[in-house]
């Protein structure tokens, strides 16, 4: 089968590459998994971290809101297009038209590419709990009350990969995701960066703030738990989907306070000491909006498991990132 | 102040108009009811019904897909827009590209027209009970699950609303509407249309089919009422209404049977025999998407009331388009 990942060269697009060229993971329209004879890895920046050394993947790097971009990318070939491409939520909000061109035209371009073919192709759609806005508490039948652009583009592709679903135009799914922690590599443009952050400089030997409360709850999941979801989501049956294509991923929901306790656990005290408090109140504010606790049933039915602890999410960092060793 | 209605000439926008022409109800930045001054009427088509015969009043022609069109309608003397230009339902679902054409590109042209003014004039955004879907009963906090494109293209223009006023670009209200009976004139290419033909084409001796099953209800409000919702919530208080814009209209839920029992009581055999049982599958199944009752805490907070009956609808209907006189 071949496979479109936007994005694909950023830190899920890589990773999910990598684990599909691996081995066969996503299933065929019989069900069963199949190769990867294609990989198409779309960026708008040329790769930071390399991309896979393997003969069938194809790095194009380019506009995701010009549109014959899109369509000469996501051809009548293409079995399955994973959409990462996005401006993050800091990002979207520093920059609006840069937001709603990225998040709104770019989605709406991947879904059209992808009509045009006429073959109905999946589409993985990556959403986000920034959809939500205002409370603590969220399950799969919660109103989308996005407060801010990033969310509010988030809530459109939803709505339009249900409806392009709908039509028959695409066969679509979103995976609507926590906060990715512990993300490698450097900090990005997310106002959730600093979840990654606050654990990742410290143990790399880096000095880093802490822009929030302690007492502040983040709903997180790790990397390889989201390609994960992500793998499941692709190969879950699209009738059980039902009508509404979009599935809440469940995270752990650990207090600020309690992820540098766990680091100070892990890592001891010269790591955790590393972690300076300097609120920041647009950070909080935008922080403040998003859910505490996620309840989704839909992802539980799809068998899709969020991380055991913060224990988990440090130690799998550590050995899938840093070889097993952090700076003590 | 200065006023511009997109769809102007259409059915709701013509009775606006007439509506605030004929006294001062719109009230400006200092709450008190403001004179118009200029009252642009735009739309895509020339006006069928005689526009308002007042000097104040400008009819703009032309497409609301052309952002440069858009950006010359709404200018900085322009403090209030009322955005009714739309593909409706039946037609948005015939015509996909026409309906995101018009109903999302159409409503960015207007947000965006209005942004780059710079000095955040209102914008009155019409929605529809379409936002909702699969539920029998919806309340303010009820999720949107659209199951037409209309439908989605209605939430997508809610969300941007809410978002472009947090944002201050402008200050954004929405207003979702029940299905708008009796519709005078003819027909539209709205799925909803047979709501009113069933009552206006036998008020005005002509034969009508029913294509809905007797016991289905349908939400339904009249275009006076209809009219004094858009005024109260151009009117109402920025601050209560905060971040979520969007003010969902009550109506009153008849079944079709009721309806057309109202019609036999207030008019007679000679005219309810004029209506035809011709079920239409398609029709029932877009209608059966929409809920039965809704619960407007929001809109009953801001003093706006449905009708009382349907024989209140069907005599306003009667008094306002037939001069008083149906054909027995």
């Amino acid at each position: 089968m071949k496979v479109v990942i936007t994005g694909g060269t950023g830190m899920l697009g890589r990773r999910l590459a990598l684990r599909i060229l691996a081995r066969p993971e996503l299933v065929g329209s019989d069900g069963t998994p199949q190769e990867i004879s294609k990989l198409v890895l779309f960026d708008a920046f040329p790769p930071v971290e390399p991309p896979p050394d393997d003969p069938r993947v194809a790095v194009v790097t380019g506009d995701i809101c010009d549109r014959a971009v899109v369509e000469d990318l996501i051809d009548a070939d293409t079995d399955a297009v994973f959409h990462f491409a996005a401006v993050v939520s800091g990002g979207a909000e520093a920059d609006f038209d840069l937001g709603y061109g990225v998040n709104l035209d770019g989605g709406r371009n991947v879904l059209e590419a992808a009509r045009k073919t006429g073959l109905c192709p999946k589409i993985i759609f990556t959403s986000s709990l920034a959809v939500y806005g205002g409370e603590r508490s969220v399950d799969d039948a919660t109103a989308l009350t996005p407060q801010t652009s990033y969310g509010t583009q988030k809530a459109i592709g939803e709505l339009m990969v249900n409806d392009y679903t709908r039509k028959g135009f695409v066969d679509g799914r979103t995976l609507r995701l926590p906060t990715i922690v512990i993300r490698p590599g450097r900090p990005n443009a997310a106002a959730s960066g600093f979840a990654s952050s606050i654990l990742r400089e410290p143990l790399q030997g880096d000095p880093v703030t802490n822009p929030v409360d302690p007492e502040t709850r983040m709903l997180i999941l790790s990397p390889r738990r989201a390609v994960q979801a992500f793998i499941d989501v692709h190969n879950a049956d699209g009738g059980t989907l039902g009508m509404n294509r979009s599935v809440m991923m469940n995270g752990i929901s650990p207090k600020i306070g309690e992820m540098l306790a766990a680091l100070r656990d892990y890592a001891g005290d010269g790591v955790a000491d590393r972690v300076r408090a300097v609120p920041d109140a647009l950070v909080q504010q935008i922080v403040d909006s998003w859910p505490w606790y996620a309840d989704g049933a839909r992802a539980r039915a799809l068998g899709m498991e969020p991380d055991a602890s913060v224990a988990e999410i440090i130690d799998t960092f550590v050995n899938e990132e840093l070889d097993g060793e952090f700076v003590s």
